[in-house]
């Protein structure tokens, strides 16, 4: 099989979301895998001097507007948050640490954290909250709480978001296949059309 | 006839230049017509405090290959010029002298003057070059190079522009139509999707 398709996305991005409700189909179509890598673009975006888009006159505006209608036009159920921004940083450490042991039930934690965002409304920045949707998903709440505490679970996720950077990746969604990188949920259409013609 | 579609672009943009290869054949499928108005993103993205792509670490240097990406991905021509970007004040100045007299000849010109730029590299941001480039669409010399210096035709440009900030009008390509705004040449085919559905 070729190689899988990189994923990263951070839990508080709507496009992000939005992207991971349709990467996993349009791989299994070119017959790929997906890895999926939940990243800080708050971290990201200290260290490359960006600015939010939310927080630019006009395009903020704008942006808002495009995520609700980008939602609607790739068929994804999206309830706005009341609070946008959200700080991840649990939601993602939580994500390696099961990952390491069980890549599909990190699969199914992640597509819960990010509907109990934007669907639910429910508070992804809330440990409580994360611990929560950790359980319902059959993770052992026990386990899981002591693990977001110890250092190499932190270590873990602070190395892959600089490997992350490392690989150039600076928003959310943004994919890597066979070295290819496509930035954006409306480049999906570009990377399947990669996929399909094997590069253009 | 439905309302037309107001396409704001800035000559220096090369996603204004896709777009601009695409926006006409687009609206005539759906009965609209394109009103074309440039901009110059220097301007507005110093009122709106944005910082171009280019110059953002990571997202700059990904930027240059997603533009000559889409360019393929949306069958455009595109000779990436060595010295971009450009300001392109007296282009824009040009046009809605034109526009003013004569829309189709104006149109013209705007093609022209992306392709000059996107196509054959010639130096768009020059007087001289835009007065050739103007010569050869076939417009008196004399007059486009007395029009230039007016201060009529200056204000106008800057009321255009200002016109668009008010819009909310913070990028290029931009488009409105029926009250609804896309950002960008990937959103095309939500424009379209609008034009198909009438809304969605």
């Amino acid at each position: 099989m070729a190689g899988a398709i990189d994923f990263y996305f951070d839990f508080t991005s709507p496009y992000g979301y939005i992207a991971s409700e349709h990467i996993d189909a349009l791989a299994a179509k070119h017959r790929r895998q997906v890895d999926w890598h939940p990243i800080l673009l708050g971290f990201i975006f200290k260290q490359t001097g960006q600015v939010a888009p939310m927080q630019v006159p006009l395009k903020g505006e704008y942006s808002l507007y495009d995520m609700k209608r980008s939602a609607r036009y790739h068929q994804v159920a999206l309830n706005f948050p009341a609070e946008f921004p959200k700080m991840t940083l649990t939601a993602a450490r939580g994500f390696y640490w099961l990952k390491d042991q069980d890549p599909a039930l990190a699969h199914s934690f992640a597509q819960r954290v990010y509907r109990a965002y934007f669907v639910d409304n429910r508070d992804v920045g809330s440990t409580d909250v994360i611990m929560e949707i950790a359980a319902e998903v059959g993770i052992d709440r026990a386990a899981f709480a002591a693990a977001l505490q110890s250092d190499p679970v932190k270590d873990r996720f602070k190395t892959e978001n600089d490997r992350a950077i490392a690989r150039g990746v600076f928003g959310s969604p943004y994919f890597i296949v066979d070295n290819e990188p496509f930035w954006g949920a409306d480049r999906m259409m570009h990377l399947e059309h990669w996929l399909k013609t094997g590069g253009f």
